[in-house]
């Protein structure tokens, strides 16, 4: 046993078992959209998770991962490293390969959930699996390149995003966003005279322990991409994470007991995601004062952003874009502001945030790269659904939509009472 | 503080949280059956597993573990290590004795809970706890001693199970199997012109909560038997083992829904657990592609199998035997034909597939093992139970069924809505 | 790559893991009280949880650490370390100042939570966020400091507890005692004639999700104390922990089938949490023996204080004084007993308990300390809680706790059924 060996024995594990932590998130994400969503349709976002997780990982193991991290070409797109073969030695870790893989997956994992959302309650299922695949095989590799590999060119720009505020979470909001849009609101979320209805969400505890399990998650999340136990940054990401996360959430206690007179349940639990995804961007280069900041200001966006939705009469059932969208905007500019020398060392000059004295550079790198991100995941995600349509239908009947999913599609109901046994025939076609 | 101090620890803390990781399963394993099974039997069935957890690790403390791994005594018994006492010598890691019994308390723990679910909805509870005290104390320990314990007979033969597709899961699932024959159908299940009714799940949010906490500690239960945090294996393994669990899923996705026209969302969280219960025994020793085909066909003869065991009266109301007992068979001869030699390499040359050229030894002995493990839990399961009624009938009363366990035997419903408080009178006796 | 940077990595790591399971327990916590109250307040109980933990966290960082972990003072108070700024020079740990911190706070939200169950189904949001101030920022910070901290008087008079049964349970036990006697019985929980009513819980599965999260979680909380990934202890602290939460368990399965004639889920679930509670104290420093006995006497204690409670006529919905309080105190005064020299060589002489030779003397500091922190737990809760109702109202009005918490104050009830959309400006003022 040698040092080498030990070492590259941490990192391993290290690693596995923030994928882990990360992959449990998906049972987050499910339970917080199976919470927030109505009773009918409640199965339905859960089996869309296991769309994400199933489909996402083999997909990814396919071809997402090549197109990602494959050998660079022209700074816009990985060439090798298909279902982990070929030339993949410019990846040079103290892990193998199949161990960053694993935590890649985990990532793409965690965009797609995040559209799932957004379409809740009306999107029809093999349309959702065709973009699962066109997410998770293209249009996330493909920005992820960009930022996060060797010869990305955003990255090679001098573009910091730690974790994903801006790769994770504002491409996937923005791509909720526009799948929102393109799907069209649930029937009788809006009247005619264009008012709002509001639909009380069907298991707020399940949507809690969803929460729980994400905020849990995140630790591995943003710890776990230092890709390394010994990469000093860890304790400061981890105090940085919880004190963003707490700050979204106390923000969003205070905040909507002065607006709704009321400390409003789901947009707390909203509001400590928001803190955690505006931090996911800077967690390692930002001071824990800047993190509360961060936190409290998405904390509030977030409730502002869900408002002007329902304004802007689009329906995203469990605030998705709010969420992740406005949040990860945010916290990738928010790098551009407060990157700290100190804690960025090693790194360079040019990656001073503006309050540092490090002037616009960082911010308008931090600007432009998030702007190409978000016109990427919006732009793609509704040309795909509208090659999607060409094929098949993009929503599910109305009388699908009335009765709900998870009979209409699935066939189940989320819930069953006591009933008697049911003759299998009635069930059978 | 010197290299091996630091490795010790490193293996410590690794084996601690995977092990922790493995007994989250039981949450898992909890709500999985509870929203399997109807709402009046759901307490009932957590209950059980109270008692897999509470009963299992005293009795695997106080005996189970020295017959498992104590001094061999003819392949067949280990003789040493009563509360974890007396000479373990044999027994040389790099953690502790008290570690290595904490992570095979987690695997005892595991194969118990793969009956509980057989058995749901009318088992009576004195029954089950004997049961549970057999199996974590004498079952399960001779034939893991067999297998994993230094001069247990089928090691010696040269099987391969590396984290428990024929020890834990193919030896539960036949377990599981006989104890579900023994007991009968629910009232109910099967009409009297021999077709089947079904009953939906009456919490299949919940399901899936439990189906994403099993996946998520299966990386502890997989990656984690490698006991050391420096085996170079644990990067492929966790590699295998999502895309095991990810083919199954997909799998049961696609072949669901060309069978029943739908997505089925039982069998969608049952097809992702036969995923992951196959790529166990292989896990280190087949390759990704092998992992995927593994996945693949543990998830379409899950389906086959469920529904075969309906065309046959064996109410099996969880799926244990389907999930468990299958595909755990399938994943134990899959070794045998795909057991890569330089994934195995130290091992020595009898331990190649038979696709790699390896012909037929190890799929052999893999098939003689397997057969001996099912015969045992299968008869050793009929034995006890037929023992058991001898002092306590195994199944609850008419009326204790019909009304539900939870308040027949527990005395308390699984859900209460806002109803009064209740005199404490009405009750006590 | 030296052995020291490495050695740092992996108690960093360690920690940090530890940390986030310890945080995970909060969702427990939060599912195992919404669980167990009425449903019409099981989203008011999820919010107080996310009370505790983000305004718990930032108090915490604000000041909190401070008091407790900062230069000593008289053996009383911290003095330094506010926002984590200013000397900390005497915390001299492998793990960075910013890990510790996270550690510690995962500790003290779990104080803060204990408090919350007590309370449940009638406190008042505003006075609820007061005391959460109080005591996350106060009231344990002092108490932890004179135990845990460099120079604090108890642990100067030898006072043992590992991982706080006395600091963390017993203290927020007994403070919850004094909140649930000084806000009064729910409306109706007794009867004029002086007999109790019972109310069934809500959600069971629910509750034992949370049951089995905790007990996840006691992993990390307890052999995660040895803040160092090479402490020698942790294979044994992993094991006690487990041994003594199973015979908890175990022991109210079957005296609960001899008390009340049925196996009483909700006592199981906190009979396990009851030896949970127990053990945390001596997990290091008692053999496995101890460890079974502790959580046998802890389940049954919790058992009978939950019923000498009841017959006192205070209301304590979820049993956070029988589980937390009494247990926490046994512990605390096991280790007196049971101390074993062998385990805690190193500590010298006076550690070792009565049972081993010892003497009486740490019996008598065990007692001494128990005594002090929770007559400064229960005292200084109930003067809070007098200053508080200066300024707010400490418990909700009767309209509120009859319509309940939920839709009363945070205007959403806990589970919808599949109604149509509601008009916003029904909920809106």
């Amino acid at each position: 046993m040698d040092l080498a060996t030990l070492a590259s024995g941490l990192d391993t594990v290290w690693v596995v078992l923030t994928a882990a932590m990360i992959l449990l998130m998906e049972g987050g994400f499910a339970l917080l959209e199976a919470g927030f969503v109505r009773q009918k349709n409640a199965v339905s976002i859960i089996m869309k998770v296991f769309v994400d997780i199933t489909f996402g990982a083999l997909i990814f193991y396919f071809f997402g991962f090549a197109i990602m991290y494959g050998k660079d070409l022209s700074g816009l797109i990985g060439t090798s490293g298909f279902f982990l073969g070929g030339d993949l030695s410019h990846i040079d870790l103290t892990i193998s390969h199949e161990t960053y893989w694993l935590f890649q997956c985990a990532f793409v994992i965690a965009v797609i959930s995040i559209v799932s959302g957004a379409v809740a309650e009306r999107i029809n299922f093999h349309a959702y699996i065709l973009f699962t695949i066109a997410m998770t095989g293209l249009i996330y590799p493909i920005a992820g390149h960009w930022v996060w590999s060797i010869g990305g060119w955003l990255g090679g720009l001098g573009m910091i995003d730690f974790a994903g505020s801006a790769v994770i979470h504002a491409l996937g909001g923005f791509a909720a966003l526009a799948a929102a849009v393109i799907i069209g609101p649930r029937i009788g979320k809006f009247t005619e005279d264009g008012t709002a209805n509001i639909v009380p969400p069907s298991n707020l505890p399940l949507a809690s322990v969803g929460a729980f399990i994400l905020w849990f998650g995140w630790f591995g999340f943003n710890s776990g991409s230092t890709l390394s136990a010994t990469n000093g940054s860890i304790g400061h990401i981890a105090l940085t994470t919880m004190l963003a996360a707490s700050a979204g959430g106390a923000t969003c206690i205070l905040f909507t007991m002065l607006r709704y007179r009321k400390s409003d349940p789901p947009m707390v639990i909203n509001g400590s995601l928001a803190g955690l995804v505006g931090i996911t961007a800077g967690c390692a280069f930002v001071s824990s004062g800047a993190a509360i900041l961060i936190g409290a200001v998405c904390g509030i966006a977030m409730v502002f952003a869900t408002e002007y939705l329902e304004s802007k009469k689009i329906d995203d059932p469990v605030g998705a874009f709010a969420v992740h969208g406005v949040s990860g905007s945010i916290g990738t500019l928010a790098v551009g502001l407060f990157a700290k020398p100190e804690l960025i060392e090693g790194l360079g000059q040019g990656y001073t945030g503006l309050f540092y004295g490090g002037g616009f550079q960082l911010l308008g790198v931090q600007a432009l790269g998030l702007a190409i991100i978000i016109v990427w995941g919006f732009a793609t995600t509704w040309v795909v659904f509208k090659l999607i349509r060409l094929v098949v239908p993009v929503r599910v009947s109305r009388d699908e939509e009335l009765v709900g999913l998870d009979v209409g599609i699935h066939g189940v109901p989320a819930y069953s009472q006591d009933t008697d046994f049911i003759e299998l025939d009635q069930l059978k076609r």
